[in-house]
């Protein structure tokens, strides 16, 4: 597919304006982009300004509240339950993790479980706000349901990420920022779009066949947890997802389980629900709670060097220290801009038109 | 294989003395005994009383101390370090957890990394004491290198179980515990004793080919990560595997990746560790810190029931609540005993016979 490469700076005043045009106050509107932009430029496309005209949608639909009044609604001096008011997740779960982080400061830890939010973009954002005041970062967010727990065939969870950071020395942080289904949605996207199978146990079909058409999910299939199978630990990535569940929304006072109000705008959330649009969970724990931070960093970085000296399978295939490839893709894309794929570009050009936002132009 | 059944008092007794006959406190042996026949009731025959004389002969070999000054080395309001002074870690363990409980009692969360500890037996038994407290409690450690990280044939990682404990109300907590590899060992060792293939994707030989040679191991294999492979997310199993790795061992003192001493008696620790023996993580949240218990506990069950009612794929095959088969263990066996395979009740007894403990015979 043809892309189309961006200045950083360029996509970012765009995503600003289309932000302030829905109403976002100035700042919310910076912020929201700036979640989007570290996603594009980190090289997680499926979540960057790729998704920008589904918040519009959402706001559209009275789903996304431009002007939240977030706050918190239940504390202790390192818990606390903040409520987004229906915000934007990517200006709400950046509030909670301050809040962490203040408590942190203040008391070695602090831990914010939040409700009535909306999707966050990726949890390696909020987990390095922590990282980067030498903290350690706990980040995750249920999601709208399409995985199936293990010996079922419905759709009861989200592909509930969860990401922990950790600050290193003279290596990058390591950040562990992950889907608990065996795939991630958007690479069934990126299958779908090319017409492609995807690998055995990724999905099954409504009834609970493996299956390798990516087009399942459309036709009530579901996405499988991380482990595929009973056989190979699809079990443990139920647990997980679970895990991610209850802390974001049986915590918060969110929406759980199959109750998650949907990403996509043409699906209506369900009735009767038990809480309050989608959870977030967010941790922070200062390292000179544990142990002098040069010492930690120090061990850190051997940590670091231990695993990257990994005898590889393939000379050509070395060992991935979670979060390095993110770090690099963003240490090349500010220097050499942002691709974008063509239809992203048609979609992001439709929406600028029907607000009145200036087209992106292809400047590369 | 052939079973004896022995009633649970009658195991614990004999448990308890064995600890007294190395010179652990009694109070030490009595708490010891708890965390190794709790493993047994819940079904988790791997690590319970099978592990007695494996505990010994570390003691044997004087890389535990009987008689541990366990303290805290470093802390804050929420967070603290402890060094368990070589103890056992079914003893050094949940001292850390009362430390976090307490710490969480007064400011709503407490964290606690521990080093120079040793195997802790089963992480559900320490998550329990805070969801005992209607806390949540998380609970992980570190343990002998035998998981390979993706893309690679060296043995960095041990299978590094995380258990996260969630209270409910009229159901059971739920309780995820599970290893961050495909497969846990003793699984692997099942296999081995009866001959059998395992699934492909738990092990791979010394140069990084699937196999399912369970005895792939010995012959300087290694486990496979949750997930298996790259295309079914084995990039994540890595990066739990990690994330338990710096949490234990990186954050406490302890010794992380290959440095991790081995449970085994024969095999020495490598020279030059850079920690001291292995390390453990646990946190305590108090529920009420975020909404109050009843609330949170009524969603649990309307989560569980939810969770519960999910469409099997095969009628015979319900879902699998975590925790509950456990549970379902625990109350079977504090009835009808505890079973214990021939070649375990031998190894006891050769034991008891070394040390001067009453042998054990079968009541049931």
């Amino acid at each position: 597919m043809n892309e189309l490469i961006f200045q950083e700076a360029y996509l970012r005043n765009f995503t600003e304006s289309v932000f302030k045009k829905i109403g976002c106050p100035d700042e919310h509107a910076v912020l929201a982009a700036d979640v989007l932009l570290k996603s594009d430029l980190r090289g997680i496309d499926s979540h960057g300004v790729a998704r920008l005209s589904g918040y519009v949608r959402l706001w559209e639909k009275k789903r996304i509240n431009a002007t939240p009044d977030i706050k918190i609604v239940h504390e202790t001096p390192t818990t606390a339950t903040v409520d987004g008011d229906a915000g934007l997740g990517l200006v709400v779960a950046p509030f909670a993790m301050k809040v962490a982080l203040e408590k942190a400061e203040k008391f070695g830890s602090g831990w914010v479980a939040v409700r009535n939010s909306n999707h966050f973009g990726i949890a390696g954002y909020h987990a390095l706000m922590a990282v980067e005041k030498d903290m350690i970062g706990f980040a995750m967010t249920n999601a709208s349901p399409l995985v199936a727990p293990t010996f079922t065939t419905e759709r009861l969870l989200g592909t509930n990420p969860m990401c922990y950071g950790f600050p290193a020395g003279n290596y990058p942080p390591v950040i562990v920022d992950m889907a608990t289904s065996a795939a991630a949605n958007g690479k069934l996207e990126i299958a779908q779009r090319k017409n492609k199978p995807v690998p055995d146990g990724w999905v099954q079909t409504s009834d609970g066949q493996l299956t390798t058409d990516a087009h399942a999910l459309k036709s009530g299939g579901s996405l499988l947890p991380l482990g595929s199978d009973r056989d190979h630990g699809s079990h443990k990535g139920f647990g997980l997802g679970a895990t991610v569940d209850i802390l974001s929304a049986v915590l918060s006072g969110a929406n759980y389980g199959p109750w998650v109000p949907p990403f996509v705008s043409f699906i209506d959330p369900l009735p009767d629900l038990p809480g309050a649009g989608i959870g977030h969970f967010f941790g922070a724990m200062r390292v000179d709670g544990f142990r002098p931070v040069d010492e930690f960093k120090q061990h850190m970085d051997k940590w670091i060097e231990r695993f990257k000296s990994a005898k590889p399978i393939s000379a050509d295939q070395p060992v991935v220290i979670p979060g390095e490839p993110e770090l690099e893709a963003e240490v090349y894309r500010r220097e050499n801009g942002i691709p974008l794929v063509e239809p992203v570009v048609k979609d992001l050009n439709e929406l600028a038109g029907k607000l009145g936002v200036s087209l992106l132009k292809q400047q590369i």
